[in-house]
């Protein structure tokens, strides 16, 4: 098979790449994590408010595990996009991420169960909420950066779409079990190729 | 099928990555045309001294043209990389480029015929030279930006890597006949997918 065969219909790139190149001249424009998050909000909310843009090829579930399928990684690894995909029951680890990142759900429901951690190392759970479809939630070291995320709909997939500022299948981070003790490690990525969003030529 | 399973065989991406990386850098530290082919070329040179890293799919000819596979876009498109593929006998349009532009032979030969072009729309021809693997040759509007390229080899393809200070496949350039009667073109690219190279826990 070719690559220009491997994705399974024709997508309009028009939107993700609009996205990116808008928060590369974000993160171009300022260096404030708070202005990044807010005004990254607003760009993440305007993405997910249309699900039409995703090729399906990255919203695969997988039955043993989440996928974290890579969509863009910026050049100098200052900030990469991301399709999460939860099949039914699925959740990640309790987990920090050491960058600031940004949680939009694109399809279906998601349930952040959120942590602080004290100097002795115990976690202390600080509540959960529901995102739904449309809905983006922040994340940092200094505004708070662990959490479980469980898909919160029992008989089908949920989806959202993670801009961090960093190359993330690439940050050394932890999980944690609920006693605290952390683990190392380093997500990766699900996907060997990414969408070509860069062929304005189809999508004039 | 799925994303994980597009590629053939699993491919280290540390080259690759590693140039786009490092092109970056240079392209934070200096707006210099002249000093960016030349660093550039320098980069590329290495790039293409091992014929280890480009994955086969983003290296396949096609009977009926020759081929321009995306391997990355910069996130404000400032620069892209491509894999040219040429069938045997096969050759490009002359044509411009409008933007810099670095060639690297990877494997097989190109042959290049140069052009200029008077104030009259005449073309007139600057001479040709042979491309061999591992040898880099330069384009811009300033030094000289129309060109032919034909694969230097009868009975199989070449391939060559070039970077562009552009997205290139978005660039609306020109084709001449000639007797150096332009015709717009936009080339766009022959893949709809293009490498992960972002995922440093597979070749750590
Ligand atoms: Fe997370
Ligand atoms: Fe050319
Ligand atoms: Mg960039």
């Amino acid at each position: 098979m070719t690559a220009a065969a491997t994705l399974e219909r024709p997508i309009d790139t028009t939107r993700l790449r609009g996205f990116v190149t808008a928060f590369a001249d974000l993160l171009a424009a300022t260096r404030d994590e708070q202005a990044i998050l807010d005004s990254g909000s607003a760009l993440l909310a305007r993405l997910i408010a249309t699900d039409d843009w995703l090729p399906q090829e990255f919203a695969q579930p997988n039955p043993d595990r989440y996928q974290q399928y890579l969509l863009h990684c910026d050049s100098r690894e200052r900030f990469s996009v991301v399709s999460f995909v939860w099949g039914a029951g699925q959740s990640t680890p309790i987990h920090d991420h050491s960058v600031w990142g940004l949680v939009g759900v694109l399809r279906g429901v998601e349930k952040v169960e959120r942590f602080d951690r004290l100097p002795s190392g115990e976690l202390v759970a600080q509540g959960e909420e529901l995102l739904r479809a449309g809905e983006v939630d922040a994340v940092s070291p200094r505004i708070g950066d662990i959490h479980r995320v469980t898909n919160g709909l029992a008989d089908r997939p949920s989806v959202s779409i993670h801009v961090y500022g960093a190359n993330i299948g690439a940050v050394e981070r932890a999980t944690y079990a609920l006693d605290g003790t952390p683990k190392t490690f380093i997500s990766g990525y699900a996907n060997r190729v990414i969408p070509n969003l860069w062929d304005r030529s189809r999508n004039a």
